[in-house]
């Protein structure tokens, strides 16, 4: 089987620093499957990363290699890492985007090697393209440096239960549609506020009517605010970090 | 031969959701290759999906599959479809998308049957993704489902010949470029009429001179109209449905 | 091994133009591997298509075969070329988006044969695509098509050496964090003018306080103006060609 590369990062792909990538991961793998995730991360926006990755990371077969490279402390202090967990590879800076497979019991995570002659702005192509690449060739991830300590993750908050039985949750990212993706745990049956705003659970976006604002229980399991055939962060003013509060019912 | 798999969504990347797909065709279809046609459709664009199929889905080898999720039913009674048509086959939502496709004789169109736990907002990872993926592991659409009722299909307007020998069409597109496709089918000859303005049709972009407006016979064999080094429908206020007529000459 | 082609556009994806070229090239050449460097080249900007190919083109092993599409002039008499270089390959218009290839000694290039038929407003699908598959299938440039005479190649703005020791760049390219790229060497120790604005020469990103404007070395050698946390092209009002001036110290 050859071994799959995806890649995402906040370089856009016009400025050709993806292309420089790709064409490392080429020459010291040739075998190697390169997939696209996204180039398109809002620019140093670690966070936005952090819950991409958590989405995709292990849809993708035993074996996969995961680079991820939003990157604002390159050349700083801050380690490089190359991370085994769950069966996965990934590879990435040491800020929170590999949180997610940090957060998983016995993963194993390494400080990587920069080589002499690395660029200091573009670790991207210097470091952690050619440690994909070692990795797709069967290296360790033991081979390819010492033991990282204390590598920093991130989480996402926890909604907070108050007194009265409702739980007061946050906007974790707005999507391409404008659906605002709560922290709240899907649930039937319940009540959304949104400031002054009351919002009604629903099944799916389909069972609103045109222009109705809904919440539905998200592909992640979580509960999004949705406005059917328009955008619900535009007309609701949400974005990330805004307050949303679930009254459950029944 | 590696079983091509391509993607068109409006779901653009930074989400992740486009992601999930892959891992998801990555994990059921190992050997299959996934290629990006785009996830740039505008979010619901039905027509604009459908376009952009109709160009594309020919091009490539037979026993190609095309993923095609623009998809604002997810998760109502619209039907997910699967489509052996011309020896390649197509999975999406049955909204018009697939039309391409199902206007050929002898096409084969089944009914998909959603997985008990697919996500109920995304189809796209848990419906049309494994679809895929046992297509290019040898499945027949037959076995994917019982035979679709009536899918929906659309079709591009057709120009209206006029009394006076005129012929009078509209924009079906407005591409990157700012070039507007037509309706109209190409020919050597003839003026176009947009509003108060006229046009000669020519040969090439290159034909017209720096700011000229022109009409050209394009690469699907559409009269286009098009500015020299610059932006068509800006400059004439065109959008889809916008009218142009053709007044042939010779 | 797999051969690659590698494809650079300014046509975006929604169009469905690149997808035709991706569906020309998996008919013709099945073994292909294609690679996305981009589609985002601003429409009809020559310019920016030859620097992102510079930076790209040897970045990919031996045997690799670029597309790169950029194309005003489509349809006139412009000649398509094809080119081997550095046991590269480069097929796309003469118009200067390959001159990083045609630079190099010993290089060969040839003027492609328009095949009967072809769009005369899409040689990516008709000429560059299919020359691309064939170069994959082992074809030589010479059987292509016969000597090009004279392709037109740009070359980056050299720096000016100033009576007083001085050194007068510009911007080159500004990438999608803000970072002016200018054409100055990369250097230790100096000072930047901008307008009225002096800059300090630092190793890398991180050594910038948040908000303060700082020079670096960048990834190809070059001195970037950047802002740490911020955009150096919006603060200081940089595009392509303003005037930079260095001045070395030590």
């Amino acid at each position: 089987m050859r071994p799959i590369i995806t890649l995402t990062t906040d370089f856009g792909t016009v400025d050709g620093y993806v292309g420089e990538m790709k064409g490392v991961i080429s020459t010291h793998a040739p075998e190697a499957q390169i997939i696209d995730i996204t180039h398109d991360i809002p620019p140093q926006d670690v966070e936005r990363a952090r819950l991409t990755m958590a989405r995709v990371w292990r849809r993708f077969p035993a074996g996969t290699i995961h680079v991820v490279v939003v990157d604002p402390g390159v050349g700083s202090s801050r380690a490089a890492l190359a991370v085994a967990s769950d069966a996965r590879y990934l590879v990435g800076p040491d800020n929170g985007v590999l949180s997610p497979a940090l957060l998983v019991a016995g993963m194993r995570a390494v400080r990587l090697q920069v080589p002499r002659g690395a660029s200091a702005t573009f670790h991207g192509r210097d470091v952690f393209a050619p440690a994909a690449a070692a990795l797709a060739r069967g290296a360790s991830v033991d081979a390819l440096g010492q033991d990282a300590v204390d590598p920093i993750v991130h989480r996402t908050p926890e909604p907070i239960r108050r007194p009265d039985g409702s739980i007061e949750g946050e906007v974790i990212v707005v999507d391409r549609f404008g659906n605002a993706v709560t922290n709240l745990i899907g649930r039937r049956g319940g009540e959304l506020e949104i400031g002054p705003t009351r919002v009604a659970l629903h099944g799916t976006y389909a069972e609103g009517a045109s222009g109705e604002t809904i919440g539905v229980v998200g592909s992640t399991g979580f509960i999004e605010i949705a406005v059917r055939d328009g955008n619900a962060a535009t007309s609701l003013g949400l974005s990330r970090g805004s307050r949303v509060v679930l009254r459950p019912t029944g």
